[in-house]
């Protein structure tokens, strides 16, 4: 049987007068899209039309919640409690799934964003307030998130079906954790090298991890971006090599539900 | 047959650190509950209390969404687009959805707030816009508006189902609507007064307006206010001058679905 | 003796993660940058950066506060009492005055952003709280407004300088106010009509009106755009037109404190 | 000679429509107001009225910035980079000055608020941001923190004066950092036990810590609230406790500088 893969990404991300103008065309190279809610970035006018270009397009509708600090894009560590983050996952999640409903669309997925899923995918109390929020609202959502973090555990646990998500331009720890972004080495800069990677891991489930050892790892899901030229080149660059090597591209449904 | 009417009130319009310490006590008195969005008040962690107060209470749910203006309250005129409005509308109602259906209850109305209520009251697109958000969002949930206003006009011929608002303490022009709250006479000082033309709203259909005429006027629901022990009184002194008159106070879907 | 003129535009209207990239180029084809707050557009890190880059372009640093409306970029009407009006220009003009001063600068002078600036053009309490607050902080700065509005009457009644702003890209009514966007032939289109049009309302003094009519209207400053390639290229030669004309370009102060 | 100390409060710290109506009692019973600024509370109108209400009452006024986080009250650590607690420092120190500046009246002190405190408190990094913010605004300010702490230490560094606060109501480590609210005896319950500690704190400089050995600790200046009525009372003890104890209560600035 073929292996599968969903390709995820960021979009929706511009606030008021500020603009994304390249979400319609990374929209066409992905089979899932994390739609930002309003907290870290967008506005409900982006939020109804990126919903509606993410429709047409056919590929699978995420929230894409995060903490409210617009100032610093949700990238900021927020010491908020379990409660308040549960709460603020609620209500992006139920505002996004507004503009679906709204629109004739559904939600498939959940991912949480920049600071709150890094907390996340390493605090099991934060965790389970994400999970929490997404089970009561909707326990048919999937939550996509990084390959073999405790959020993951803490969603299985819970019942709810999980992704597991993989990065194309990030080094991993022997341990399977990102190697952070303030260390040397963290970033993968050659496309070449990235490509073979992201292959090897949606084919073998192994990838070499930044002191040289062979580690194993799970891929549902490959995070891309598309906010720049370059970006949107180095997507296309992924798909190809992954059609080329006979994986399929689907949405993240049919990877996460067979 | 009895006369039915509904009492409703704004509530969960405290944020952050800033607590409505009345609403547990007014909830007592109503039959429904217009709660804060997070635009012109209330947060996620206050929207969840407060619809699990709510709940509690046995109260109909409504969204009470407003103008992103937080500073003002929501209560300052704000020149946004229709389209800006209705993605407005939207936003706010499914976050407080997510809330209601994340605790296992559901929504039975919407009341626009502050500006947002009264600009849509006398301008056609805006009232267009408010009642299309609602529509594609659930077209069963009961728009609650100013008893003549041009927004319940817009509501019907869309189809929605529309409950007509009146107020206990404010003054109306001979056209049916409020006197604006700059010009002398605009509040209603004596509570017995008040109380008086509330029964005969219920009653009879009929106000004296502020020029001395007799006005018809329907009343399916009062709006009350619970945010000092003073307000608290003047609306159990409505509650019993209505029951002794032998009006029925039941939730907002009772009165306007039979 | 040679013609006087002031290049002035707005920069530093990013937020967070989004940036204006064009602000460094701009900044070196004009004489007076207006400097956004933190209300409309900006936050304290870009206004750091953005106060460095226009003192070591040597251009007059100006506050460019508007309304608390980031969602809408200071651009929708707004109905704020005068006091908060006040209260706001204050604020945002303290907090650049505050960046100014850490690297070693002064502010020359204050342009009302957007909404409130068109409607302090028309509504003289409004400009009267406006001219308030600048006259309370620092009464020598100079207030940079619409030519011919009553924005500019109130501020010499106040005994403020005031500096008259004119626009390229713009058509004019005959009483001098701007043909509003929402009417057609409001933008001049083509780039040749318009630098000759900006260079005879310095020279001359006077423009052709939307009607036909030759019009008297002070010009000592013009505002320009940075934020696209081709606005860039219309700002260098409205420059080159005015110093082929024989016309100084200088910051503001100078053309008015002569 | 007579011991000095100062007692100072956080005042100004409502947002919109939601007031504290306290502020005007609380501030005749102390010597220094910390005014909020915007980001963890407060609005411009509120500054410019209780910076009115402050220099009314004769009382020193000082800033109060905090993280941009109103939701949180500024009460939740936020990994912002040093870069950018300095801008916002700035930004809100600037803001502050402008309305004491236009209402006549100057800064005395910085007293950074809740999460920046705390964090400032401990980490130099963090703590030099904020002193390069004061220094390179105003070199005379004062800055008020925690006794002991590592951000007077930097402060002191830099060539600012300091002024070392010690809290009425909670319990000290015998390092002399308070005990984190979260662990048992935090929090100093009995008034009469609080106020002798007080006393004693300011006349011989010695607290017993949670572990009962007995330590030093410099006490220029003491916290109080007013938010209650209890609170008032109990701000009211501790000035009588003072006063009769022989310690003379003054601004910040008699204290610091002689």
């Amino acid at each position: 049987m073929k292996k599968k893969v969903d390709l995820n990404c960021d979009i929706g991300e511009g606030f008021g007068a500020y603009h994304m103008d390249t979400d319609s065309e990374i929209i066409r190279c992905i089979t899932s899209a994390n739609i930002a809610c309003g907290f870290h970035a967008s506005d409900p006018l982006i939020m109804d039309q990126t919903v509606q270009i993410a429709l047409h397009a056919g590929v699978g509708l995420g929230a894409h919640p995060g903490y409210p600090d617009l100032m610093g894009f949700g990238r900021r560590n927020l010491q908020a409690s379990p409660a308040e983050v549960q709460a603020y996952v609620t209500y992006q999640l139920g505002a996004l799934h507004a503009f679906a409903r709204s629109r004739g669309g559904k939600l498939s997925h959940v991912k949480p964003h920049g600071a709150m899923y890094n907390m996340a995918a390493k605090d099991p109390s934060l965790a389970r307030a994400i999970c929490t929020a997404i089970y009561q609202f909707d326990k048919n959502l999937i939550l996509l998130g990084l390959s073999g973090s405790c959020m993951l555990t803490e969603a299985e646990k819970m019942g709810l079906s999980v992704a597991r998500e993989v990065f194309a331009d990030r080094a991993y720890e022997s341990d399977g954790t990102l190697v952070p972004r303030t260390k040397p080495g963290a970033m993968i800069q050659e496309e070449e090298v990235a490509v073979t990677r992201v292959v090897r891991m949606v084919q073998e489930g192994r990838v070499q991890a930044v002191d040289g050892t062979d580690i194993a790892i799970c891929a549902d899901s490959i995070c891309v971006h598309g906010d720049s030229p370059k970006a949107l080149l180095f997507t296309q660059k992924i798909r190809t090599a992954l059609e080329d090597a006979g994986v399929q591209i689907v949405p993240l449904a049919e990877v996460v539900r067979e």
